[in-house]
């Protein structure tokens, strides 16, 4: 009765390194529904692959005969699909704000990691995306990587300016959700998740009321989100 | 059965005219619960008015013995204190969301517009609180008002960029929390509220979707944020 479920998500030049924020909301979502994926791996320039799905992006998410793109469409469907398995959100009123949190974590939050990041993700690529990835990005955020590295101080400080609410939230509380995490969790951990894997730069300071949370999402689900080795853990420094 | 409440407000030199963010936050949520308050006019220096409830600032409720500062509080205390009239929140999961947006309207939202209206604020207060209140703002916000007028072009601009998420979440519906609104609108509309009583200035140009949500919520509770007459319509300019 129950259908496999395929999932397309971003990899590194290692396949097994998986980072993409996007991928990982859905993967956490996935979870939370006390589902296990069968993950293909697939690489920026690899449209073909997916082009069954309408669109060029993952994660892509291959259910029987369904076929959904977008992290956040992933999750409706998902919560429509298994609607006796636990809530992603949490009533009607929490899925209308986890849509707000969506869009923070797309338009604030991605961007200001995203400059910090890009020259990392770049030097994680398969080869033969790489050049697409520098050209793509650099026209998006009009900048060279040269200078957004040479940059960095500066940029660490602007993230720092724009997670201020959401370290001021978690001072308060265990999970952006209150006492256990639901979609708004998985939607930004997805962000961290992507930094702690693509890049040895720690975001956050010693005593950010953020890093506990962190913590607390790799634990989640089991220690999913452990599965894949940190930047920082792989490199020899 | 029902003991009176009674809410210390902002209010200017006109005692009708009442802007605060925070205490509108509180008017909505009491409208939400189907409570109507006797609201007391206060201005900022009168700290004495408010002493017993030790601390300065207002919004003050004062509900039989019970006295809560702070709209955070006070949204808390309702909800605990009328769990059989409508949530404010909508269940565990929304309540704990609630305060991330709590949090990015005071760190992100309330500093980018303060700034563009501080100068008209300090126009609408009582004469006895001007003072007061130029030497407090300009020294939080490090700058002059008369150099905030000038940059009046610039902080839209920052404006506009920090509300982006707003924006492309009422693109695609109603309320923040979905289908009517709970106390996430509340706080977010506080500002524009805020805003809309305090200053001639327009923030939202006539295309952003954020325009039809504030209408909707001026309309929301029979209309009572209309109650206020805008700035722009007490001006003849």
């Amino acid at each position: 009765m129950t259908k496999p479920i395929k999932l397309y998500e971003l990899a590194g030049a290692d396949e097994k390194i998986r980072f993409s924020p996007f991928c990982w909301r859905t993967r956490l979502a996935l979870a939370h529904k006390g589902l296990t994926p069968e993950t293909l791996p697939w690489r920026l320039t690899e449209k073909d692959a997916i082009a069954f799905s309408g669109q060029g992006r993952v994660p892509v998410l291959v259910h029987g005969e369904d076929c959904i793109a977008d992290s956040w469409e992933i999750a409706l469907y998902l919560e429509r699909t298994y609607p006796d398995r636990p809530s992603l959100f949490g009533g009607a009123e929490a899925q209308g704000m986890a849509r707000f949190f969506n869009q923070w974590a797309d338009e604030s939050l991605h961007a200001a990691i995203a400059r910090i990041l890009l020259p990392d993700i770049h030097a994680l690529l398969h080869e033969r995306d790489r050049e697409y990835f520098r050209t793509t990005r650099e026209a998006a955020f009009g900048t060279s990587f040269a200078s957004l590295t040479a940059a960095r101080e500066d940029l660490l400080t602007k993230f720092r300016q724009i997670t201020k609410p959401l370290r001021s939230t978690l001072a308060k509380q265990n999970f952006l959700a209150g006492a256990a995490p639901n979609y708004a969790d998985h939607i930004v951990f997805g962000e961290f998740q992507w930094a702690r894997v693509a890049s040895p730069v720690e975001l956050l300071a010693d005593d950010d009321p953020i890093a506990p949370w962190r913590d607390r999402m790799l634990d989640a689900y089991d220690g999913l989100a452990r599965t894949i080795p940190a930047a920082a853990s792989r490199q020899t420094v």
